[in-house]
């Protein structure tokens, strides 16, 4: 109900007129930008080209107020099959391939230290560094079709990278066996695992992903983004030093303007006004 | 059968006779202390005195050997609603907002250190530094129709704090969710996310704790104590330091009364009598 | 079918002549070297000799390139005991005590380190150190009738030491109900809690394993040698460190010369050929 009010006032418009990706499209419709991958000829593998479009497809006027959250999604059935291995054969040097390990380390970077929160929505097969990908999201929507995998040794090439961010998301015992197998799992063994946050039949993956969006969308903007980034420094800190952090943090945060607001809005039981600053 | 023996020697007393808290209330019963959030008129806010006064009976004769378990409880359909939000209005000034937040910590170290298990038994609503509160516990019991939540960002301040215990208790796809999104989780996903170590019925809840509670009544206070300050010690080491700092503790442990104690009743094969000590 | 053609080729040989071990059998098939802990009437306790024979028949060839996975499985009831307390009495003196723990720790670096996959194979109760040498093997399969505890603390003597292993492996709402009540915990929770990575009958118990083996056998040892490495390596950094060193590590797999074979293999949609070197 709340949804159907909002749409009365909805654009939908594709917002990079100025430069026509062809791996990436993207709409920005109410404050959300979806971002999507389209390159299903390659199965939207992680090329530089595909990366250096999703990244900047991210950190584009990120810090414009209006922007609420990315949404990342995929054309056809492959989310994206990770790294596209001509671009690490050898005759194209040493040099490419740092460069192909340092894009995605900046894509990867892009997502973590996004103002708003990033949402993977995944109707499809995602894997190697696609499931990095998806992983790093603050947020893993997908339907129960949906399969993850990291099947870089099949190739010989082994999932490090991605090891990284399925290492942080699932149990030890469950990011091995995707790793030392390079076999997949389904969505329903992902949501056991941890790895995704919620697990829907594809009919509902939009409207999942849009309930979410527009609960964030109800807070304030500034809110977001001080609590995002300090979620992401203090998980790698021991406990102590994150609650010393913490402190300076909720005291920071409640002498915003949004948090005043917020906390007057609360005690006066009405809805609060915010600046999104 | 065990604890229906147990019952015939049992007490159940008012233990602060001295102190009459108009926020908890305290029993102690067979070495189990039970503290309950009991101030329902404001959702069992952690106002600054619930938390001196809940950090004081968590504290109070901590080393007193009998002592064996800490339960923490609340009366009402919400076990805690988080920050007191007038406490934190800009009137209340930043020397208070600074206070709110270390004596919250010293509320969460209180629970960390303390030389027993505490348990929370949790039937109702967890919310914001409810949760934390209730996530910082060493095991947490729940009934099936309990729910979680970390809702701050609705009222303009991010569970940043919060967000520090759920960020070590569960996969980050779903402490995420709770955080940005600010929706409750239900108790099944609770345990599905391993937030909470048993879900049961209602009307099991305190059948479960018991059982928990006289399980680690068979054992030594002593060896408890060393077992859980190493415990919380080297989930923050890396893992090789971690095995260097458990090899000395186990060697500790083994010559402590209660470690050669408990290796003799088992060679004997009779029952441990501890010393607790 | 797979296995069945590669079955034609099998040999399973004893391989330990020139040592006749009490306390473990080893047979080495097609590269699957499967250590079978065979002292039920010690339930497998983890004496300093168990210990001394497990990590010698991890470790023994282990850079032979023909060896590709270990499987750890146990003869009996209870896959182990864990340490045998005889060894911990008073009068065996503070020395052997600290002999005990280091040769532990050796144990569990010696299946981190092992070149190869470790794969758990349990089917019975894992305990103490039992359950700590389960959940340090990289994947762990188990029938459904398996159950898993750290109950060190009956005998006085707390589980230290696997609390390092299962902390890092499963939810602490989970590893304190372990540590503090010593009670079991059945095979589907363990899979709830992440602990195992797959849940069988017993009867299917062999051919899960097997499959996880031949996929594995699919790859280049090296690559897979290299990507453990790495993976228990950057679990303990904190993420940018992690990313930092993945580059490289990616990097250095590429240019490896079963790097070059896999991509090649995959341009050219053949076959791999890897020299495992």
């Amino acid at each position: 109900m709340f949804a159907a009010t909002l749409t009365k006032y909805s654009r939908s418009l594709p917002i990079f007129t100025r430069k026509n990706s062809q791996y990436v499209s993207t709409t920005e419709t109410n404050g959300t930008r979806e971002i999507t991958l389209n390159h299903e000829k390659t199965k939207n593998s992680l090329s530089l080209d595909m990366m250096s479009d999703l990244t900047e497809a991210i950190n584009r006027n990120k810090d414009d107020i209006t922007l609420r959250a990315i949404v990342l999604s995929a054309k056809g059935n492959v989310f994206s099959a990770g790294h596209n291995l001509k671009e690490l054969q050898s005759s194209t040097g040493l040099e490419q391939h740092k460069l192909v390990f340092q894009k995605a380390t900046e894509l990867m970077k892009s997502i973590i230290q996004s103002p708003v929160p990033v949402i993977a929505k995944v109707n499809g097969f995602a894997t190697a560094a696609g499931c990095q990908l998806v992983a790093t999201c603050d947020m893993i929507v997908c339907s129960d079709t949906s399969k993850f995998s990291t099947p870089g040794a099949n190739f010989g090439i082994f999932c490090s990278t991605p090891g990284i961010a399925i290492g942080r998301c699932m149990p030890k015992s469950r990011a091995t066996y995707m790793l030392f197998t390079g076999e997949p799992i389904t969505a329903r063994e992902a949501y056991e695992s941890g790895l995704v946050t919620k697990l829907v039949p594809a009919d509902q993956l939009d409207r999942e992903v849009n309930e979410i969006v527009e609960k964030i969308k109800l807070k304030s903007r500034r809110v977001i983004t001080l609590g995002k980034q300090f979620f992401y420094k203090q998980i790698d800190l021991d406990l102590l030093e994150a609650y010393k952090l913490g402190e300076d943090t909720m005291v920071q945060n409640i002498n915003i303007d949004d948090g005043q607001e917020g906390i007057r809005s609360f005690v006066e039981k009405r809805n609060a006004n915010w600046s999104h600053k």
